[in-house]
């Protein structure tokens, strides 16, 4: 191990809090609740999706009932373009044509001021204004009087067609550069919080057919889909993720605006990307 | 395959053009520099990378020798975080110091009107203007007569410690959100043209030690590194990039940017991510 290479990795990426002789606020954690909380299991492993009612809430409940009815045990990610997105969950996949009923839109919903919202960035490049929400990277425009969640990467959402209203079952993951143009088109309904490594493992689809799979042997298939909510109490594990509406956060946030470290020949620019900053997770009690 | 989920496919990701009547200017192509081309076997498969040597000629020459010399066979990627960098090409990993003398700081060229910038975005959130020169996603700055390369998912740069000429053989790819603060501070001297879902599989290190491995097995090795130039010349594969500077991406640009399709209900603002534009590679004669 390069020492040099070490540094610049602690220089980097620390999150510990480096303030100048005041004492730091300690980073606050929130648990997740059990029924939003979906452990995917795919060949490669776990990956834990957080669902967002607050945002789509027909579209979680949807989810919800899927899940609990083993609708996607089996089914695989029929379309998967590096960079973009891996999608799954097409019923007919297996043979049985969905009868899953349409989806409205849940593309944004009215800013409420009960909301917790910490401000990341304003003006962000696709938004008046970027932030987090419990967690999640998300965007609202005070004129307007609206919220939405935005397309950074590991954001979990549901496919349609031209029709606002035409999501049914098949979902996407978000698994490259945030795709924002996105936003407020389709319903973000969550985000994955761990094994994001495991999505990248997922089997790409060919380039040439625009990432769809031509075959049903070459694609990843989900083993099994299940809520946390669903295994016995003992066996819940505590899942905590970082409360972006502590003090501590917005240290956090205002630490990676402004890049003091002696590392940083040229100044950045005092801004930030909400898709490139990390939220972390942790187990425990 | 359900045809509302391809037509989401379609409508989001097609390059053709659909221009209301006129003929659309075609795609022009070029290719490749057989000795600024680097074929990267990792065991998952082949990664292609193009040298940089406008924006980077220090930097090329040396990783040119490191390669030829093989330097990196057998060096793995012992720094890996999902989402940010794969980093590897350290020596002292066989236990071998590297004797290999530091590269100095090649962070910015000046600017010259000979460059076949492309525009994408004005202004950007990290810098006044981005566009394309030759391939690369690139930034400048019209009052301080800089331009740069920008830190993009697939760009390959040398790390370094505090030093800005302490560059030496170790090397990252971006795997995630382009980590633009980054932008003026690394030399980035090469970007992965083809098999970044290859670079996606390499193994992530532990996260409780910021990515880096803690021992030698568990990190994803180089097989070997070669030049295509190396090649005997009957076995140099033809490999095409989009030329940027063509009527037709700057079209492709203009398209992504506008984004007229039915499958919009809300018309996203008028803006690129610099970094979430595809500039796609072929093989041929």
């Amino acid at each position: 191990m390069n020492p040099a290479a070490f540094r610049w990795a602690t220089a980097l990426l620390s999150l510990a809090f480096s303030g100048a002789g005041e004492a730091a606020p300690e980073m606050l954690w929130r648990q997740l609740e059990p029924e939003n909380t979906v452990f995917m299991e795919l060949p490669q492993g776990r990956v834990v999706i957080e669902l967002n009612p607050v945002f789509a809430p027909k579209t979680v409940a949807r989810f919800q009932l899927l899940v609990q009815s083993r609708f996607y045990t089996g089914l695989g990610f029929y379309r998967v373009i590096d960079g973009f997105v891996a999608q799954g969950g097409d019923g007919s996949d297996l043979g049985e044509l969905s009868e899953s009923p349409l989806i409205d839109a849940e593309f944004e919903i009215d800013w409420s001021d009960a909301l917790p919202f910490v401000a990341a960035q304003k003006p962000d490049l696709f938004a008046a204004e970027t932030g987090f929400i419990d967690g999640f990277a998300s965007a609202r425009d005070q004129e307007e009087k609206k919220v939405w969640l935005t397309h950074c990467p590991g954001v979990v959402a549901m496919a349609r067609n031209d029709d606002p209203n035409s999501s049914r079952t098949d979902f996407y993951i978000v698994i490259g550069q945030a795709p924002r143009y996105l936003d407020r088109n389709l319903n973000i309904f969550g985000r994955v919080v761990d094994g994001m490594e495991i999505v990248q493992q997922i089997a790409r689809g060919p380039e040439e057919n625009n990432g769809v799979f031509q075959d049903d042997i070459s694609s990843t298939r989900i083993r099994s889909m299940k809520l946390l909510s669903e295994f016995p109490a003992e066996d819940q594990a505590g899942i905590f993720i970082m409360d972006t509406s502590s003090k501590a956060f917005a240290r956090l946030l205002d630490e990676r605006r402004k890049r003091k470290q002696k590392f940083f020949h040229q100044q950045p620019p005092k801004v930030l990307d909400v898709c490139q900053v990390p939220v972390a997770t942790r187990y425990g009690q």
